[in-house]
């Protein structure tokens, strides 16, 4: 049961062991998760084609969805697929078309995060995502190439509006397709609610945060504040939730003690993850990131790393916060400051003892939890990826 | 069987034979539609408190979700409604909970249709919906009110895009809870994930014909990408895929005679109901449209009305509707002298002349439809009131 391999021979000359990328590639699992989510989109241009006529309207639109997703280092379809082994997936269902429907149905939030980033680098005004120029940034593109009347930047924000839209029903739509029983899926369909929802609480929360700044609350109720983002938008959106999703897949049982074991794991790595991204977002190396250095701070993120700076800082400190934070100009020296600032109030240290700390929560209640063997040792992997320093 | 009644004592009064508010409310419908949304925006207000805490954040989400919810004609619930008794599905289900459920996805597609309003709103900038502000300039407002940093554009941008994201997903989510059959919905599925892939696209179809405007392309170029866009924007997203869907849900069968049928009688209903819409556009009452008057002119829509108006315009009258079209600025006397363009050009004349040809067309493709005889009657009267002038 444990070497299961459905889609040709390529792939089973990865060992079960992780080789290639890593454990995210256990199974050669990148690659089928890309390759399932090449077919759908391939599937879908023709739904887009027949809409479109013989004008070829969509081949733009396709052709920004395809680079999008073949990007990215697909972490909640590898949670969501181990969740589906977690719980004997492949074993108690014993059939080979279901670890295919599996990948299928792990895939799918490739699709959901897809859509939460377009319309997040829109919302943030960003400029790159995965190395390449944001959805709406590439629409203006497309917009001052053809000389077309009105804004550039309106009808990029159309667009990124619309593909977001379309990428989020694609992902529901994958699901639903991916070949699974539908009482499983049914069954499972309160965790992906659940999710969903959270993930754009998670994102309005954010925004409301960014826009409350530094000169509203206080140092306390930024950092709460940040804390609540953090659960919701990262810590259960990433983890937690694609984990139960998959168990749910697997047993047709949304919530039970695996579900609590999964979250006890989960909530705690998906935490550290999210630290991490907050550190890499300030300190990280841009050819690792596929972001300018800083960029975080130019969109003013109101991150637990920002808040704990600002909540230890001296008066010259938080004016110099304020004045950098949000700054869409701020220069390289601006962003040496506040990096300095985050290093000398103590913030950097405390959230890297916090990321360790959570990470070991993480791997102890894993080695609790009542799964697969082969599932607890690619999570344990997954763990150590999610919170590396240079991933 | 053709007195179906499961909500409460209020609604038995109202005859099958269609009183109160007409066509839509046979049965109580739009009220019975109305209850169900109320309750499910209940239930997913309690799942966003618990997300936010004590913080009350979400308070101005429910509060303008309930507001924008609570108006609008339920002509997609009514049509997806129909298309259920249409396949007898009160009669071969038997069991009046399926009734309710029938209802409860038919109101599903009212969170369809108001993610779509309140990313279109934003899209084209418009003010008013539903004779309210419009989600992003509540939220504008709401920013300004708070006093918070930034600009209060971008936060109004970032909480509609969010909000509309979030309804979207709750439109399937209710679909799915709605209480039928979970293998019946699936077999409907491919209908409303077609149905939603087509309403984006149309879209964007309709950005794209905007940007493009009346420079790029012929007037039969533009004429072509307007029905176009009316195909899938609205007639197949209005009528045929509601209708469809309804049809699916009674007999879990996505595709056959019926749904053809539904399609002879659906796809010219929808387009007349769009030709009706667009000439109520420019024409429009705005106490009866609940937005300004020649809205549709100041947002520059390339609508079939004026794409046949400049079809069929002098160079004169050309290049006024080239100065007007697309001009927020445009005041009263503009829109009174594209008015006078678009009438004395035939166009006006030769879209009314298409509207009474395509409900004729409808309503004999109504008459041949196997359907049960109630539903045939209740299309035949929701067909005159989606075309009517005073709608």
């Amino acid at each position: 049961m444990e070497n299961v391999h459905v889609s040709g021979p390529a792939e089973s000359s990865i060992s079960a062991a992780g080789s290639g990328d890593g454990p995210t590639d256990r199974h050669g699992l990148r690659e089928r998760v890309s390759a399932e989510l090449a077919a759908f989109v391939d599937r879908q241009a023709r739904v887009l084609d027949e809409i479109g006529g013989d004008g070829a309207d969509f081949e733009p639109v396709i052709a920004a969805l395809r680079t999008l997703l073949d990007g990215g280092k697909r972490m909640r379809a590898a949670f969501c697929y181990w969740g589906w082994r977690a719980a004997d997936g492949a074993g108690c269902a014993g059939e080979t078309g279901d670890e295919a429907a599996a990948v299928r149905a792990s895939a799918s939030l490739e699709l959901l995060h897809a859509s939460a980033l377009i319309h997040d680098d829109f919302i943030d005004g960003s400029d790159t995502r995965r190395g390449a120029p944001a959805i709406h940034r590439r629409f203006e593109q497309l917009h001052r190439g053809g000389g077309w009347d009105g804004e550039p930047e309106r009808f990029g924000a159309a667009a990124a509006v619309l593909l977001g839209d379309l990428v989020l029903v694609w992902c529901d739509e994958m699901l639903t397709r991916c070949g699974l029983d539908a009482g499983r899926i049914h069954a499972a369909r309160p965790v992906f609610d659940l999710m969903r929802s959270e993930v754009m609480a998670g994102q309005y929360l954010d925004v409301l945060a960014q826009s409350r700044g530094l000169s509203v609350s206080t140092p306390q109720e930024r950092l709460a504040r940040a804390r609540a983002v953090l659960q919701y938008k990262s810590a259960k959106y990433t983890v937690e939730r694609p984990l139960q999703l998959g168990a749910a897949l697997a047993t047709g049982i949304a919530d039970g003690p695996l579900a609590g074991a999964l979250s006890r794991y989960g909530l705690p790595l998906g935490e550290a993850f999210q630290l991490r991204d907050d550190v890499l977002g300030v300190f990280g190396d841009p050819a690792a990131t596929g972001k300018p250095a800083g960029d975080d701070l130019r969109e003013g993120k109101q991150t637990v790393l920002v808040a704990l700076a600002a909540q230890q800082a001296t008066d010259a400190q938080v004016k110099a916060l304020r004045a950098g934070l949000g700054d869409p100009g701020l220069d390289q020296a601006g962003v040496e400051e506040l990096r300095y600032i985050i290093r000398r109030t103590g913030a950097l240290a405390e959230v890297e003892q916090r990321i360790s700390a959570l990470t070991r929560t993480a791997l102890a209640a894993l080695r609790e939890a009542p799964i697969t063997g082969e599932a607890r040792t690619a999570l344990g992997e997954l763990a150590v990826a999610a919170t590396d320093r240079s991933h």
